[in-house]
């Protein structure tokens, strides 16, 4: 197969998009083919033997053939008489992280263009890339998370008991995220998360909570899942190690829970999946309190698509490639209008 | 102000797209262009003088100047050596009900491509399409819903209180809907639900409750409310009587629910609308059981821009077409890409 790798993007996650698409190289055995979106939404293609990070630091990418989005594919201009020239490819592996990627827009720009694509749909990402909205489908299908409390710029907040994290709802990789031990801490940390976005969730910080990440997807109706791993962790992963982890791509060590908890994990894990999240690989992070599982984040374009978690990586990526969700069929009739017309004899 | 309509769509709800585009000419005072958005996903542009609903039922309108988008605006092809012409106008109104336009597709395309709108943003099309999830929102921003079960294609549905009412979660407009009140009803309504949707919810049937309709925006952080109105209906609005209603532009009557019903009803409509909301006028439909306000569902395009519940609603939008919400600027920066090339010495 061939596979068109769309990354970049306007996103506080554009150079990490960058590192995780470059991944790609190391873990698939496809053919891919590099499609980068830029800070001002044009795309190039970017030849995969030449592709490395600084080309896109140092603005070199421009020299690469310009593209552009329309029904059915990706496009090269042609010269001023001829035709445009499609990029071939099966599908794409949407790898954009953050914004544009993950919030629901590049996943309706190809749906509308009616381009195959892995990542979740519109739906998945918006539910997903809001952590307000997380916290309500989580609820929705039984899945619990840490209490929280949810305001907008201009609210006024008030905390009890110290320390809580701070947490812009639309941001990942921990952007304009902060643990926040005093009130005096707090002001500032509001100022912060406010420059990110104009809402915000505030959770108790649970100093030493046990976290463990599980990715997965469904292919044919039926649950494939990863390892489960207790990721490495200071207080939090900040931006700098998760740019790192980003670019993974040596295995992950397995870690068990024991059967309840493994099973708890994983019930977990596809009461959120089912089936909102059809079409996409992806990684959620869990905490683990009191033998109780508790939803973190739905990573829903994960970095370097938790290649790491999985044994068999490049067949399970293969088999979600061959299996994408089919839209239904929506019939565009004019039944009414015709009735009305012909009540009106005209 | 130059509005370009956006109407149409692949959608269950096409056609009363049309006649609510068409409908705007008797509401909006401002220059409209059309751009309608057929069942291929191709764009036309409908003179304005020509529109009628018959020119689509008939196809005619494929003689209309087809249209492009992308990065800022809609674009006509021009000939060989020219270079493609854009369509002047000043904001889109998304008015394509129903799918693509209220599923958050149109919304993350115009998003994508820098064009000024209209309609709620993505994260708010997908909370108010899917029904399952406006339930999931409305409990998180505290605004009551009838209680409900939600099930996937495959589920084993059991009731134990007839009447119930069956949805797809996904339409709008009572497409697929079905009141049920007895058990051997019940697979048959399931297996209708089912051809729209893979997913459905299943709510108790409260017999004469009393629904009330009000419409609203928020304009620079002042919310502007319409009447409220108790729409006419029989057991349950219908699609034939629903289509009437797209094409409405006489006045509704005002109810009054008294003082503190009123401020009920308003209070969970600006739960509901803010701030995800922001950059359109929606209306939502309560229902009113012992003195306590449900919300019923959102119509984050709602017919005919429900201008028939506005006094004023010509003035109203305006005043959203000039006021509506900026996206952040998100700076794109190679920091950690220059770091680690700093690091490595290269």
């Amino acid at each position: 197969m061939k596979i068109a790798v769309v990354f970049g993007g306007v996103s506080f996650e554009h150079e990490i998009s960058i590192v995780s698409s470059i991944a790609m190289k190391d873990v698939l055995s496809d053919e891919l083919v590099y499609i980068f979106l830029d800070e001002n939404r044009d795309f190039y293609h970017i030849p995969t033997n030449t592709i490395k990070s600084k080309l896109f630091s140092s603005g070199e990418y421009k020299k690469c053939d310009k593209v552009t989005i329309s029904k059915n594919g990706f496009f090269k201009k042609a010269g001023l008489l001829g035709k445009d020239k499609p990029i071939d490819f099966d599908v794409v592996l949407n790898l954009s992280h953050g914004g544009d990627g993950e919030d629901g827009i590049l996943s309706s720009v190809l749906e509308f263009f009616n381009i195959p694509f892995i990542a979740p749909r519109t739906e998945a990402c918006v539910v997903s890339s809001n952590k307000f909205l997380t916290k309500g489908y989580a609820s929705s299908v039984d899945v619990k998370t840490i209490d929280y409390k949810y305001y907008t710029k201009g609210d006024s907040v008030t905390v009890d008991t110290f320390p809580v994290i701070v947490k812009p709802v639309r941001l990942g990789s921990s952007i304009g995220v902060a643990i926040v031990k005093t009130q005096e801490e707090l002001d500032y940390s509001l100022d912060v998360a406010y420059e990110f976005d104009n809402a915000i969730i505030i959770e108790p910080f649970i100093s030493g909570v046990k976290e463990y990440n599980l990715a997965g997807t469904k292919v044919n109706g039926e649950f494939k899942f990863s390892i489960i791993e207790e990721p490495q962790k200071t207080e939090f992963l900040d931006f700098d190690k998760k740019y790192l982890d980003f670019s993974r791509t040596s295995k992950a060590v397995e870690v068990d829970l024991g059967e309840e908890l493994n099973a708890k994990v994983k019930d977990a894990f596809e009461k959120i999946y089912n089936n909102l999240f059809e079409g996409s690989i992806i990684r959620c992070d869990f905490f683990i309190v009191d033998n109780e599982v508790y939803l973190n984040e739905i990573n829903s374009i994960p970095g370097s698509m938790a290649n790491y978690l999985f044994s068999n990586f490049d067949t399970l990526f293969k088999s979600v490639a061959t299996s994408l969700p089919r839209k239904k069929h929506i019939p565009v009739t004019y039944e009414y209008v015709n009735k009305i017309h012909a009540s009106k004899g005209k």
